[in-house]
């Protein structure tokens, strides 16, 4: 079968590998439909991803048919459609053991620490592979299922409620996923930028408020939004050195600042700023079991992928996908790869 | 009346003011009995408290006597014996109407931002006076339901649970108190400092393990105790800035991290730590209502304020006492002033 192929740093094609077979009885062999690019995918190909080892097939956001089930395998069948979670833990650490499997200190992210998605077949446990509808869900949209799952847990991660005011901070796939899912469950949503493009395309997504930080001052945005109290709940989507410090600096008293950010460069943090406000600073990784409500997010038509994807191209074309994400990214926000 | 005031850095001396009076009907006046003494009156006393004003009778942690009650209170009567909570709070804010007062965005803390309990009668509302049964706690200690207060508050926002794995960094009067309710939860804890003797003190007070960690590789000790997963409680009652670093980093995956420092230094705090491992850093000041639990707590026997006070004096040796903490901390934890 066909695979894209990340030899090492700056070295990716299109390469032929073994197709994969079931080798556990409760495994899945899925024929890939969907793939979407995730910023971390163009970190393996340019080495800027730490926990990346190399060659790898690339891919962790998604989703296709299942063609083979193992014969232990009760809830999914030949035909069904799936999107797949690409998150491995091991059930046996402190984390796994006390309902937090996405953190396991034995991790493995499929497409990061072991073979991806982006191929013409692969093999996961049927665990993994949650059923969606096709009939109300585009099959070329299925791969968004894991960025929306990222903002689904940052939003259970925030604790965000109806009521809450929120600020995200960037508009990226994963700051718009996270507001459309903040929206879902009642809370007002602030969101910055610094393109416009993207800012309408939050707008239009359902963000109550959109701040260009290059025009508005943000901190007088949040200070008229909120009577002066600070925002309860801020999500730093941007993750770099100066937006988590900010971040820090612009929640109230009692409120909760969501970390998301894989940066090993530090931020310069004082603690009498999360104790005099008594702030709940939160870290939010991967997701913990959240596909199911995003599933039912996207057959409802509460959430909105296809207001995510800007751009598809055939899988075979990935080069060229890439290379519109460094070079326009005033253009793009969400690009799928076909696998047909 | 008498009172300890802090004219202004440097100089405190024993003042002749007016007696307080009842104003509010939900008011009571207090014949001080007995006063603890914090870090931070000695830091109001040498300049180093940020939130303190000039000139300002200090001490919020405090007790004594009701001596006489407003129209409107119901719940005490004169004779009863009371610890004081030093918040004052404003009810009409985010944090007050999400309860948690004790972040009030207009916050006042007795002996802080307002005149306070060192002195030899105060007026405070009537739901600041916790009664405790003084046969059974001895009439001295009581003002030590304040910092016992602040470990329970620690304990409720670091969700300390039966079982829990606990790190305390720092063996002083909070370190200690908060070890002695995380036992008394049911945790097992760690603590640490660079003093034998407060070690000492830690161990006979209940921890299950104490590190010298001039003598100890600490990291050793934890990795041995959590089966190298790293600690999935860390509380910094150090608070400085190397030992917020350390914390962050000494945590398991999935882990707690509890922050009750007011110093404005800044710590250098990288994402990745707090996303990889999907940390909370859980910021934890003064206390929202947790007198009830400690008064309990005192009560009962299973806290032992009698091991936490190493030094009485009275209030009119102030200066003696501000002189031996400052120059023998290693003999002494808590410093309690008669008002007799």
């Amino acid at each position: 079968m066909k695979t894209i192929l990340v030899e090492k740093p700056f070295e990716i094609k299109i390469a032929e590998v073994e197709k994969p077979a079931i080798e556990n009885k409760d495994d899945v062999l899925i024929k890939i439909i969907s793939g979407g690019i995730c910023g971390s995918d163009i970190g393996i190909f340019n080495g800027s991803n730490s926990l990346a080892t190399y060659p790898r097939i690339i891919g962790h956001e998604y989703g296709g048919q299942v063609v083979e089930v193992g014969d232990g395998v009760t809830d999914l069948i030949v035909g069904d459609k799936v999107a797949i979670d690409p998150v491995r833990s091991c059930g046996e650490c402190f984390a796994c053991k006390n309902g937090r499997h996405n953190v396991c200190s034995t991790l493995e992210v499929t497409g990061v620490h072991r073979d991806g998605g982006f191929a013409e077949y692969i093999v996961v446990p049927a665990a993994n592979a949650y059923k969606i509808d096709t009939s109300k869900v585009p099959e070329e949209l299925i791969s968004l299922v894991e960025p929306y799952s990222i903002g689904a847990q940052i939003n259970a991660r925030g604790e965000i409620k109806k009521g809450d005011k929120v600020l995200i901070m960037g508009s990226g796939p994963i700051g718009v996923c996270t507001m459309q899912i903040a929206k879902a469950r009642g809370a007002e949503v602030v969101i910055t930028d610094i393109v416009t493009s993207r800012l309408e395309r939050a707008k239009e997504m359902g963000a109550d408020i959109v701040v260009n930080v290059l025009e508005e001052d943000l901190s007088k945005v949040i200070m008229d939004f909120t009577n002066n109290e600070g925002m309860p709940v801020v999500i730093d989507s941007v993750c770099s050195v100066e937006s988590f410090e900010q971040s820090v600096g612009m929640a109230s008293p009692a409120g909760r600042v969501v970390v998301i950010g894989l940066l090993s460069k530090k931020s310069a943090i004082a603690q009498v700023e999360i104790t005099k406000k008594e702030l709940n600073i939160i870290g939010s990784r991967l997701s913990n079991y959240r596909f199911p409500e995003v599933i039912e997010g996207f057959e409802s038509g509460v959430l909105t992928p296809e207001k995510l994807r800007t751009h598809s191209f055939h899988y075979t074309e990935v080069v060229k996908a890439f290379e519109l994400i460094k070079e326009h990214p005033e253009q793009v926000c969400k690009v799928t790869l076909r696998f047909d």
